[in-house]
């Protein structure tokens, strides 16, 4: 059942649409998923693409937009003409897969498309929904749902969600609501599938209900889902009422989109890229961390360039930079990992700042001695200088505390002044500690030459 | 609904456990889920904990076990008698939790804690789901699930349903199977609430169902109910007989987890650590990869040391070490988390390993030549020596170059060796490139500096 895609049928493929036919074409793509067929696209070009696209029943060309990357759909949007886009393919996709298309277009055409819409109650929701944040529940909510009023009995029930179950794929519980559409609680299909005709909605649901309010940011709505093993979560307005819900796949989405960011950011990616994206999208993506960084190091090489005449005294000086530099960039990034972590998964716990630092603190202090320890005992045995063996140890001792301590401390800031805190890793944070790790460097080595020599 | 931690909470709690208040400890914890029993357990000394712990009713506590985290669960478990351990919260557990905590019990202990469950079914199920490997879809299974004949009536299947209901926390499709046990589709509840009584489960399932063996990895698993957008994914054997069903919310941890694991990867720490645990387990999950750091950055200045002479003549050569140093790491480690991310998300495409590396050739030769020559404008205006300025703008653009291709080829090689590609982040390449960047810049600097002078 599950498709794996190969090289061969790639190939197979691009042949049958060079030769322009259909019959074939349609055949090859069989019964396939939409996720499969949109991973399949992303092996063709886009003329390639665009063919095959056209040759799709309408329902299912559908189901494909709204599985293809961002940017792929993006391309196939520009082609379309408003009304087809309208009556073609929003026409069949829940309220929040719509929302997430239109969203994507232009102001201009965003106007025609809604234009478009026959259905006014879904033209309706699509409005609804757009004018949320994206990163916000409202952003990721869909109108469609089942919902019943607290009145009713089991039959009416059943007659409704007849009614109603048309438009959800897939229903995994129904909600409960007074006369004024706020949310009192849910009812399990299992409970109801359960019960005998006669009994009250009332007498069935349960009041407990957990749920969100349309401005709950995406992330809060992540960790709620998650922590509370959540596969549905209702979405309310400010008084309570009931407008819409969230699955759990829409969210699966937010975590791996959270996860990828924090590791590119670490990394030194600013932009959503991956592998198959054209070599100047990639070098776009990557070159603003390198230009910090090639700053970060003309800095560097002026602070260095005060010791010149150190330098000049003593080469061997030179051989430690990259040790010092490398060990400040490493500590650095662990402790900035480890709170950049701690706040993407909620798991900071309620320990203040200063015990965070005071623990940091002591991290630093016990790697630093076994490290510049080892470090002094190398040099013992195969260094002739005394003066640089105590200069190097002693350097990274204190690099290794100050770059704990600034690793730790500058997520918490930005997190403070609300900044994404995986800013702090990557490049940035390394920088900063090669400059203030060598500066300590040089003039701990002017010092203790000076006493030794 | 939503409950957030305040330290104003915890403090009182405290201060009534510290009092011994049994009932005004259990009103603090009033109906609070779990999983937020388990948060304030975070933030508790073990004794205050287990104090609480043994004031909730074994039902609870058995939920509270379950969303611990692991390593506060096996603080738990030591000190609980195999019995009570058995009757009191295996007992109220689903086959999948059960098998996780006795999967985390010593050898010995587990062995009594099985004979002292009651319940022989229960005991069966924790022994299969036991002998699956951690990290597969037979690891993540539950044994729960409700199971029709495609032969019965809807009434039949009803009266089934209610009966095994009552094992299943949330029932969201109903598998249907032969006589002999092989799956052969599912049966939604929407469905058999919608269908008259005389109407046959054959009439009425979809026999198109995704489903993976017991032995796919737990990673694919993921992948699969990620792209196909699925709630629950039914296990099968080699010979396709219904053994489990995996449910999205353990497969959110694995996604989670995995993406932990990675970032942590590549910011150098080795084990799985929070803020909130101790110094000494946070100094130990960072020390492996500082010392691999330190015993590179004691290679490069063995490499540094063969060209001492270079250094004592041009001093400034050493200026510009940092910069070099830093950007081989950074470039190196750009390249590698495209490729670590692609292979995490399945979407490295099927592009092969030459045309990554073409690619990747590509944006490093763009990226390599605007940097250098950024580099060369900065040091043409403020720097005397011409040969430096060469030196510095040629073997950047060389190294970056090499980091580039180092960089995308060593996590593919770890990945076709089986090994976790993720481990090329970090310290380790940045370490290589390090050594092959300076290396690259002397050798440079003294050619040039040789024709230039």
């Amino acid at each position: 059942m599950n498709t794996e895609l190969t090289r061969e049928y790639v190939n197979e493929l691009r042949a049958i649409i060079d030769q322009r036919n259909d019959h074939a074409a349609l055949e090859m793509l069989g019964d396939m998923h939409p996720a499969d067929i949109a991973e399949v696209y992303g092996n063709l070009s886009i003329d390639e693409a665009k063919y095959l696209y056209l040759l799709l029943d309408p329902e299912k060309a559908s189901d494909v937009l709204v599985e293809l990357e961002e940017d792929d759909r993006e391309k196939f949007l520009e082609v379309l003409p408003p009304d087809v886009i309208a009556t073609q393919f929003i026409h069949h996709m829940d309220s929040d897969d719509a929302a997430d298309v239109i969203g994507d277009l232009t102001e201009e055409k965003k106007q025609e498309v809604l234009l478009h819409i026959d259905d006014v109650e879904q033209a309706g929701d699509i409005v609804d929904l757009l004018s949320y944040d994206e990163d916000t529940a409202g952003g990721l909510m869909a109108k469609e749902l089942i919902r019943v009023n607290v009145n009713w009995g089991v039959a009416t029930c059943i007659r409704e969600i007849r009614k109603q179950a048309k438009d959800v794929d897939e229903v995994y519980f129904i909600y409960v609501v007074n006369d004024e559409n706020v949310l009192l609680g849910i009812l399990s299909l299992k409970s109801l599938l359960l019960a005998s005709a006669s009994t009250k909605v009332r007498e069935l649901y349960e009041p407990e209900v957990r749920s969100v309010r349309t401005d709950t940011p995406s992330e809060e709505v992540a960790q709620i889902m998650e922590k509370y093993d959540l596969v549905v979560l209702p979405v309310t307005d400010s008084i309570g009422r009931l407008m819409g819900r969230i699955t759990i796949d829409d969210v699966v989405d937010v975590i791996r989109d959270e996860a990828e960011r924090d590791y590119q950011l670490a990394s030194g990616i600013t932009a959503d890229v991956e592998t198959t994206d054209s070599a100047a999208r990639l070098s776009r993506a990557r070159l603003p961390w390198l230009i910090i960084g090639l700053l970060g190091g003309i800095v560097v090489a002026a602070v260095i360039g005060r010791f010149e005449e150190d330098i000049q005294i003593n080469p061997e000086m030179a051989f430690f930079i990259p040790l010092i530099a490398a060990m400040a960039g490493n500590v650095g990034i662990q402790s900035s990992a480890i709170i950049v972590q701690g706040i993407a998964s909620n798991s900071l716990g309620l320990e203040s700042t200063f015990r965070k630092l005071v623990k940091e603190f002591m991290v630093a202090l016990l790697n630093g001695l076994i490290l510049s320890g080892l470090l002094f005992l190398y040099n013992f045995f195969f260094s002739d200088s005394l003066a640089l063996t105590l200069t190097v140890s002693a350097s990274l001792f204190v690099v290794i505390v100050f770059a704990a301590l600034f690793g730790t401390l500058i997520p918490l800031a930005l997190y403070r002044m609300k900044f994404d805190p995986a800013l702090a890793t990557g490049p940035f944070i390394t920088t900063m500690n090669d400059i203030m790790g060598l500066f300590i460097y040089f003039l701990m080595g002017r010092l203790l030459y000076a006493v030794f020599i």
